[in-house]
């Protein structure tokens, strides 16, 4: 029996949504498997804790034959496909119907991101692929956002390595004035707004993080927390389902240097990134560039980021890019 | 010596705004004083280790004659008034002045604010008009914020009961946002939105947490985190610091009734609270309703949040509701 119906709630002044979703409070919680000795459903062998799975990789030289990287539809979802309750429509809500997935990152149980390898990193971006691409091409979706909360004060749940994939009918507030900041930058300047940014901080070199040929890593100018870095394709793509599989390589470099230098400085392994991607649906690429936003959670947000919006930053990008820069990998 | 200047940053892209304060990264934490034993800056009898009093009030029958609340300029300020150095303005910044106070809300080491009596809530809601008011009269600030941080995992550095208060020279997107919002429903209604609301919630009755003679309280219909709960001046007025004192019992009784109700029913001492009121450089008070948004901290923000601007709720407002309203107080 279903308890409450899922909704998206939209504030009818200040325009942002809530999604209402009862039945996520079941989910299972880390420290709840831990007291009752549970298995940890993302384990390989524990498939049948999980809904069956949308897709699976598979390792050319196999240790853990069965999957490398398995995706799954979420249990627990805050969004549904198929809604079987009716869905209202109207100025305070919209039909609460969406997709959300889980990727498991390993078969093993691995709680850090960072300590896999360049491979499985290069199988994991594939499957990122897949699935964007997959949710991205259905037209119901308005929005399909990639991110990964690791470590339970990141937002995680379950400890095992895993990103998560939220497809919605709407643009959430925080897209949709990234795109219309960015189409208007094109409109005024004739040329993508990040391909300037790339550009700038090459040549400044003071937030650098790491470059190679395909993709380079900065602290942003306008950081919002401490240790804060962007990662982006140096080549203009709107969409990273577009972007090169043979690049790939570099990408899991950067990635994972990136996680490895943040563990390494702070000693948390305390994150959350976001994959920032262009509509599939949106025929102009010109103007857009994806990236990955990566935020350590050093620091609390409070009253302040809740009633303004902005963020206090303590740490300079410039010096968390230096010490960053620091690390011998 | 100064180490490096402090700035507002914009995001050419997305128009967001970041302080970059490097001064802040030097503010005792809570964890640091305990370890080394140190004095609680905020007790009675420490006044020499924050900078001199902007505001003092009195209890008429004292059980510490010094002082009953103090208002301090903040020693590790995101924003100051004066900045000794060059301060930019330009696209991509704006000068890094504004105040930042705190106020200090018991002479003695009290941790959570519920335990304070009415009488102690009706002398702190008087110092808030006293400094809403004088920050709010200074023409070099577009906003002035005061928020609550309780709890170090709600983002406070130090347990001894305080708020704060953030003046700046710009209004920040979520305010913004807000007041926009406001305004176009008064533009097409002629009349107020929160004035709407609030004859909507005490029809429906089911979202009410508590109900006086001048303040209701209630869980919003687009809470974005469980237990939210908005508490607003039952009569329209714009402005906090316009609010009648005569009526701060009743908003004593209010806040402090919903404070005591979030700590009953979670067992959490861990929220924030904002204060949102209007411009006093604004005459039209017609569109705009104070009130108070309490956000208790069960979960924790994560990348959906950060990717999206919206929330997932896993309890609907409704059941909350009727879970605080259940309490005895």
């Amino acid at each position: 029996m279903r308890g409450h119906v899922a909704e998206i709630r939209k504030d009818s002044i200040n325009g942002s949504w809530v999604i209402s979703a009862p039945e996520r409070a079941q989910r299972p919680q880390q420290s709840t498997l831990d007291n009752q000795q549970s298995l940890c459903p993302f384990c390989c062998g524990n498939e049948a804790e999980t809904p069956p799975a949308v897709f699976t990789l598979r390792d050319p030289n196999p240790i853990h034959p069965e999957w490398c990287v398995r995706v799954v539809p979420n249990r627990y979802p805050a969004l549904s496909p198929h809604s079987d309750e009716q869905t209202r429509s109207d100025s305070a809500s919209a039909p609460a119907i969406g997709a959300h997935e889980v990727i498991i990152e390993s078969p093993e149980h691995i709680e850090d991101m960072a300590v896999l390898d360049e491979a499985q990193f290069v199988r994991i971006l594939a499957a990122y692929r897949q699935r964007l691409a997959a949710l991205g091409g259905d037209e119901r979706w308005r929005c399909v956002l990639l991110f990964k909360n690791q470590g339970i004060a990141a937002g995680g749940s379950l400890l095992h390595v895993h990103s998560q994939l939220i497809a919605m009918p709407i643009v959430p507030p925080a897209l949709e004035r990234e795109l219309a900041g960015a189409r208007a930058y094109h409109a005024a300047t004739g040329s993508c707004g990040y391909c300037a940014t790339i550009a700038r901080e090459l040549s400044a070199s003071v937030r650098i993080v790491s470059v190679n040929e395909n993709y380079l890593a900065f602290c942003p100018y306008i950081s919002r927390v401490a240790y804060e870095t962007w990662i982006f394709p140096r080549r203009h793509h709107a969409r990273f389902e577009a972007s090169k599989p043979e690049h790939d390589i570099d990408l899991a470099r950067a990635l994972r240097g990136v996680l490895s230098r943040i563990g390494y400085v702070l000693d948390s392994r305390l994150f959350n990134y976001i994959i920032h991607t262009g509509s599939s649906h949106e025929s102009d690429s010109s103007y857009y560039h994806w990236h990955i936003e990566v935020l350590p959670r050093l620091v609390q947000i409070g009253g302040f980021e809740w009633g303004t919006g902005c963020y206090i930053n303590s740490k300079t990008p410039e010096e968390c890019a230096r010490s960053l820069r620091q690390v011998a990998l």
